[in-house]
């Protein structure tokens, strides 16, 4: 017969903390407590495999779970000295879910189960407390008719305010315990009167009705959207916890409370936690009394009246601490506990990894290495490298009030406020005036770059979370909401409306670009505090991991932030953000502009010593370390001004007129711009245009010694490579003798990835594209995939943006192919990505995995990065140690 | 010692015909002349190889060559009887290039090579006939100063049109010995003028001369260029022909001549060709002199006055039968043979296989067939599938006069004249009266869809190929002429600008799809005729291909069309066409304006049962072949309307505001729509669309006992297959009980094929959308290529546009991934393509080598895919045969 129930309690289980995937994760841990001796109410787990069975075999349950429950809570009883059901002197227990990881959807809790007209007297007798007792049993009723009935809430609600109303009170704790009968009865009618038929009186009936419950909430709704959206197996099922109850709000001798072993906010060590005095766990977080301090420090800390359960309770505060310290030696963790005191006695309800913060993660991490608890490279793989995000922006002061007028999505974390204002123009002028703006636009391209640069932070109406503005915005480090679709703007009266509110120019509004929430006025913020703790973090990760860490960097002040956050290259610097500057634009329009190859060279003539300036300061900044410049890249239509105002500024200032302006850029206009004229194919069919970037570059690098990686973008093969290389060569030969430098290009298409075989030939590096290879393997636009992507990742056709994590079936396999094919031809060829993926911990991984040499992301991310990287290292170094 | 040189004459040769790669074509095909004991002038040809190491070494000859041209020149003074630079007796010999494969931009021919001051006289006297003699020289210093010394032809033009004027005559043949003496003198003084030394009197060092410039003018950049196009090897290298001369200008006994075995334009079986007595090769074809027939026969047809070779010089007409007959009985092939006839005596000059229309090929292939000469095999190789297409359009007539004012893509083969319209409404309305029209556009659109098949032919400015415009023609069978820039149109008045001349609504124009021209006025056309001798090749070509050929149709036009071409079942209905239709269009609008499930149904329901009158029409026409349904594929904003008079229309149609109709249109704009919102990500938005399609597609099969195959566009994985098959087989429960079908799935995205193993799980078929696939694998947008893939044809970066030949290296490899991968997970899939690839023949054969089941073209295409795909099964069973 398989075991399918197991027992725990009176200080031994059956199971252990290593058999969560039988047991669930409350159960694993409540048994652990047990085999740690700590006192846990005694009870039983049925185990997961009840449910996969219960599922496999059309709702019945497989043969011989009846007995064992019935042997598992024969065992409680005899440990507690009570019987379910019995009128003199009934068990009372509590039905809990308990799947392998936390998960919202499924049925929480039925407490006091077991109660019913007779049983309540015996409790009433027993615990001498009748108003109590007839307390319990209203809440049993009220919970198991909404838990295991289905019975809606509110109708209780509705009968306990109509109560009140007749005894005249206000509170529940004021309804004495004839009221509470009334209650009890007339639940039990109602409860009849929804449903055909009687509330369950006998225990077993109500036992076996509450394991029904939690296994069919196990396919509700809202738990199988959950696991579709976290990939969890539907076939994990989940375990039912049976504990006998034990009570908190027996008079004052009875506490109930939630505590930390440190404190989740800044990773203080210090016993953190609050407790109530005759309460039910409920209680505490109900928000109808305050709940107190345990300890006296944290009670002064703050400034409360309340008494600490240190000076109340002081024996069984001392016991907790023992309890408290045990259960983070043994789990070598911050915990999170439940407790309970009944009539002075302590008994622990759950304790679990406690959820932190990321300053709280950082500090805990680095203590508990200091402490010897844990090892370095513990440390390391505790730490969410995403939450490190949360330390590198300003934020919100959480005591501020907000009001919070829209919701986009969190594009670029950190939060800003200024006064709104609608063209880049404007924001560049405010920042001239030093006065803080927020660029609110449709939706931003190139053209608004310096004004993203000049304003705090940017909230667009359209796009997804790698549009324009939350891509270039995540490279500033600059807040950005993106896709707020409820804000509407009107260009030409220069505000926007938000439903029927309208903001106007000027009026200052604050974002936060990491919840994704606009508010109106300005929210106090708080600087970011980069601890020593945070330093010492990042020299582990930097002593674990492999894989170098670059940043994506065009401008100085990008490059000397990545390099401050420990950035050891530049993995992509796109040439074309400096042609936007208002200064060069003229002349980059003029080169579009021109007719001939010898117009072109003349506009081309006035942009190099400007590019060749970008680069020596860039070289200045980055040192030795590696810079990978990549030539042009847009579409040329990108350059081009669409308003008739600026298309009649430039014909002036090209000698040309209107018409022919207009005519040229409807000209370059594209149906599908992304797979149209750009890349590599402008170097083909305008050489001059590469021609003068590589001279720039080779000016650059004789200037400062460096020796430069130039990046051709969108090869489809080999040729394309061999033409501008040849180009490039001659660049080199005309002002470059002596710079040493490398050629490589984008591995971005998935042709390129193909042939990549041949195209190393040529190639002394790759940088793998991932986004434009995302967007060319999937056939799916960036922008355009913002408006259904989130069905997508509903339906469960996606489990991740494909944008945001790479996709390691398709891209993936296509990234693999191309570093395999490369090293075939070239050993040594150097291979990094440069994607938007480049800062995703998930994504590292897997470069990681296939190993790739390095990775490339924006200077906010290199932190994150540099953990990530460190964590796949370890992973990979635990995962060989497994191997061998 | 290498052999460089290979001589030939006097009834025997040191090559073969087999060996064309070190000879070139012209050198073998004269050494097997003489195999077979025909009259050939002696001479001897320099291999290809001294050509590639000549490249090799620096532009050095090889050793021994020297040596090796010494004794075959020997050899054939000795046959000759003459010696080079003799003055009494010279040879005279000419110089040709000849490359394994005939290729324009190389040194074509020097004659009379040999020739100075001295020998001119020997010449004299020696053929009695002083001013040939002369005229040869003057002819030979013109030549070779022009080809070999690169001195500009003109020159010497000017001179001669000097000394007639002096002469007061106005032909060249008027011209006298003293003349033409007085002529070489200045001709030598000029060329001593323009490149400061004087013209080589020594005939070796003239010789030498004329080999150089056959070796130099392989690497000419007109060379260069034609063999990148044709992926001709650099490699290869070119051979030098140099042959005793002989002359048809001495005298009423001589005569030259070209002639075809059999005739070339309609493949008769007739002996066809002309000749000039008293005239050297270059007067037959230069025009100064009206050709005579050979034969009486064809001297009478033609109503010729002349006198027939036939009559004139009965015995060596004769020997000219006996000749051609035995070369085209050797050669099993029609030849195109060149001789000159030189005092009574027959000198073949060439042969090789003769070009021919696709209508001689057909009858020339069939005939031979039938007389023995080749097996049916051999004939359906014979034919280019390509050149079909010349059948099975109407053509203009060869003979009438045109006006050609632009000229664009040849976008869709045949011919045809109308009147000029401007709107796919007006191309309607004049349909309805009859009136035949062009419909002229920038661009078309799917709206347009009906105009196309209301005008005779389409012209549009701009797009390439494979633009819409061309595919939808191609599919319809409809001329059309695309990307005819210099077309410039002003749809508000209705005209179009070429140049300076306007051409109005209303004038008449001609297209001519298989060219690209444009023309003025009507020209009259030929009707296609499709003779017993092309069914019969169509019988062989079925009996001899494995592949099975269905069609791209979603009309009952195009499928009786493509079933009378011989389609074996339809590989695409595109059923989004249907909805263009002026009816249906208002539903389609109403629905995509819908804001909710319930709108969407409404319209939907309307559309129904017309979709389902559209399946039961073609399901009636395929009878019990397949039918493939591809449920709808383009983004929703192709439907709506663009221009604001629509969009009222619009509105008012669906009861909503203009400013409603506008935002939506604005709503669903898309910055890469190729990549969006399309294929199944609607069906996925909105299963109810695919729902009222697959409902229709099984109410139509019940009806018509029908088993269509179903299939879902755009997928990048299983899932959202899946998801779609469920909405499928909810239909199917509802409306199609009892009715067979299968479910499959494009394969058109990278990703798709990469994870076909997966999705083979659940599709019962692939097709493969090589449009799209091309698209994602290359980053390449078809619409947007157009400006610059020809740039990338000419500097070799793609062989062929990869829209139209489908690139084996990169696409192809994903093809034959996605293949292997649904194969292992199901062995009996079926696999097709239906992308414009489905058409070529060349892509046809990859489709046979990685074996596809069948191919799916547009009707038109159908018998090039029948012949195609025999002659890609008759290479795989040779290939076999031979690795057998």
């Amino acid at each position: 017969m398989k075991k399918y129930v197991y027992s725990f309690g009176d200080g031994a289980a059956e199971g252990t903390v290593e058999m969560r995937n039988e047991l669930g994760g409350k159960g694993a841990n409540l048994a652990e407590m047990c085999n740690l001796a700590l006192p846990v109410p005694p009870g039983f787990t049925i185990t997961t495999e009840v449910c996969t069975e219960f599922y496999k075999n059309n709702c019945e349950y497989p043969n011989g779970l009846k007995d064992q429950v019935a042997e598992a809570l024969a065992k409680v009883e005899k440990t507690i000295g009570a019987k379910l059901g019995d009128a003199e002197n009934p068990l009372l227990v509590s039905v809990r879910s308990g799947a392998r990881v936390s998960m919202p959807g499924m049925m929480d809790t039925v407490l006091n189960l077991g109660l019913n007209d007779e049983t309540v007297e015996g409790l009433a007798k027993k615990s001498g407390n009748e108003r109590f007792a007839w307390d319990s049993y209203r809440r049993f009723i009220q919970m198991y008719s909404d838990v295991v009935l289905g019975v809606e809430h509110y109708l209780f609600e509705e009968m306990i305010d109509l109560i009140k109303q007749d005894a005249g009170v206000e509170l529940d704790t004021e309804l004495d315990v004839s009221h509470l009968k009334r209650l009890t009865k007339e639940f039990k009618a109602k409860v009849e009167e929804e449903l055909g038929k009687p509330f369950p009186v006998d225990p077993y009936e109500q036992l076996w009705g509450g394991i029904a419950a939690v296994f069919n909430s196990w396919m509700s709704n809202r738990a199988i959207s959950y696991r579709k959206i976290h990939e969890i197996s539907d076939g994990w099922g989940t375990a039912v916890n049976i504990q006998s109850m034990v009570f908190g709000n027996m008079g004052d001798t009875s506490a109930t409370g939630v505590a930390f072993t440190r404190n989740p906010s800044t990773g203080a060590k210090e016993f953190y936690g609050e407790y109530l005095v005759n309460a039910q766990g409920e209680d505490v977080v109900a928000g109808i009394r305050t709940p107190q301090s345990i300890t006296i420090r944290a009670k002064q800390e703050s400034g409360s009246d309340l008494p600490a359960m240190e000076e109340v309770m002081p024996q069984v505060y001392q016991q907790l601490v023992d309890v408290y310290k045990k259960l983070e030696g043994h789990y070598r963790d911050m915990q999170d506990i439940e407790f309970t005191v009944q009539n002075h006695k302590l008994w622990m309800l759950q304790t679990r990894s406690g959820k932190r913060t990321a300053a709280a993660a950082i500090k805990i991490s680095v203590d508990m290495v200091d402490e010897g608890l844990i090892t370095k490279d513990e440390a390391l793989c505790r730490i969410d490298p995403q939450s490190l995000d949360q330390l590198l922006h300003p934020s919100l002061d959480p005591k501020a009030e907000r009001n919070i007028i829209a919701k986009g999505l969190p594009a670029s974390p950190g939060a800003a406020s200024g006064e709104v204002v609608f063209t880049a123009e404007d924001a560049e002028n405010a920042a001239q005036i030093n006065k803080k703006v927020i660029l609110v636009r449709i939706e931003t391209s190139p053209e608004d770059i310096s004004g993203m640069h000049a304003a705090q932070g940017i909230l667009t109406a359209r796009g997804g979370m790698t549009s324009h503005a939350a891509v270039v915005a995540r490279g500033m480090g600059k807040p950005c909401v993106s896709g707020a679709g409820m804000v509407k703007i009107d260009y030409k009266k220069k505000s926007f409306m938000v439903g029927a509110q309208e903001i106007k120019q000027g009026d200052i509004i604050t974002i936060n670009g990491s919840t994704g929430e606009v508010m109106l006025g300005e929210i106090p913020t708080i600087q970011p505090n980069l601890s020593g703790d945070f330093a010492k973090i990042m020299d582990w990760a930097d002593e674990a991991r492999s894989l170098k860490i670059r940043t994506n960097a065009e401008t100085p002040l990008d490059a000397e932030t990545a390099r401050k956050f420990g950035a050891e290259g530049i993995g992509l610097c796109r040439t074309e953000h400096m042609f936007f500057d208002a200064e060069r634009i003229i002349s980059m329009r003029e080169m579009i502009l021109a007719e001939t190859e010898k117009g072109r060279r003349t506009a081309l003539a006035k942009l190099q010593p400007m590019q060749k300036q970008d680069f020596v300061d860039i070289f200045k900044i980055m040192g030795d370390f590696p810079v990978t410049i990549r030539l042009l890249d847009p579409p040329l239509h990108e350059f081009l001004p669409h308003s008739e105002e600026e298309m009649a500024e430039v014909a002036e200032a090209a000698g040309l007129s209107v018409e022919k302006v207009k005519s040229r850029a409807n000209a370059l206009k594209e149906s599908n711009p992304m797979l149209g004229h750009r890349g590599c194919r402008l170097g083909i069919t305008y050489p001059e245009i590469y021609e003068m970037q590589a001279k720039a570059i080779f000016e650059a690098a004789a200037e400062t010694g460096a020796k430069p990686e130039i990046m051709i973008p969108l090869v489809f093969g080999r040729k394309e490579l061999d033409i501008l290389k040849a180009v490039i060569e001659k660049a080199h030969a005309e002002v470059g003798q002596g710079v040493e430098y490398l050629l490589g290009t984008m591995i971005e298409l998935p042709r390129a990835a193909l042939r990549a075989g041949e195209i190393a030939e040529t190639a002394e590096f790759f940088s793998f594209g991932t986004n434009d290879l995302t967007q060319t393997t999937f056939g799916l636009s960036r922008d355009d995939s913002a408006g259904f992507i989130d069905d997508y990742k509903a339906k469960g056709i996606v489990e991740h943006d494909p944008f945001a994590v790479l996709d390691q079936d398709g891209v993936g396999e296509l990234v693999e192919i191309a570093s395999e094919r490369g090293r075939a031809t070239r050993p040594e060829i150097k291979l990094g990505i440069c994607g938007e993926h480049g800062g995703n911990p998930q994504s590292i991984a897997f470069c990681q995995k296939i190993g790739l040499d390095y990775v490339s992301c924006s200077p906010y991310r290199v932190p994150i990065a540099r953990l990530a990287a460190a964590q796949a290292a370890l992973a990979e170094k635990q995962g060989k140690l497994k191997a061998a």
